[in-house]
């Protein structure tokens, strides 16, 4: 995954254990793509102090996932729920009763309705 | 869930947000069910210093899951695992060919190998 776009979904997952402030900036740079320039005038702080706190929370990101691996486990989680999918699809084209494909429908919902990203 | 218990699950998923010394006084508390005594004894810390670290890492465990809510996803995967495997069950009891069943056998495995314990 490019670094960027893992650190922007990093700060989706772990940016509640940032400051408002930090979490704000955080997203500002990596989610919404800005420069130290503007995410300094937008929140009226200086650019020296701005691009600190966003090494500062890049460390804190990296060392976060480092310790809970959430990233990697939502990874796993969707991995595991499309080939379920896949499975799922092929007992269902093996299937003629209609209890059993009822039955498949209900475990396809449940899964459905998992939250799979943490 | 008794709350004892509960903050012993807690350590187990956010101890690694702790330092060294928390995690070993916080499991040694919740966990092996020690005294703050025996505690102070084995780890050669003052009593209300121990006292202190359990306090503090309490609301800390308790502010992770609030923020991160670890513990009541690790409880909804666990329950969607069992619901599953009830599921596969009954669509196995209907079904004669070989070939579902080595669907259903290949979606229990994918479920059973999938870490459902964040």
């Amino acid at each position: 995954m490019e670094e960027r776009v893992e650190i922007s979904i990093l700060v989706d997952i772990y940016g509640e254990l940032l400051t408002e402030k930090q979490k704000e900036i955080m997203a500002l740079y990596f989610n919404e793509d800005l420069s130290l320039s503007e995410i300094s005038e937008i929140t009226n702080t200086s650019r020296q102090a701005i691009h600190d706190i966003i090494k500062r929370c890049h460390k804190l990101l990296v060392e976060y996932e480092r310790k809970l691996c959430l990233l990697k486990k939502a990874t796993e989680g969707r991995k595991l729920r499309d080939e379920l999918a896949v499975l799922l699809n092929e007992l269902r084209s093996l299937t003629n009763s209609e209890n059993s494909n009822n039955i498949i429908l209900k475990i396809e919902e449940k899964i459905d309705s998992y939250l799979w990203e943490v």
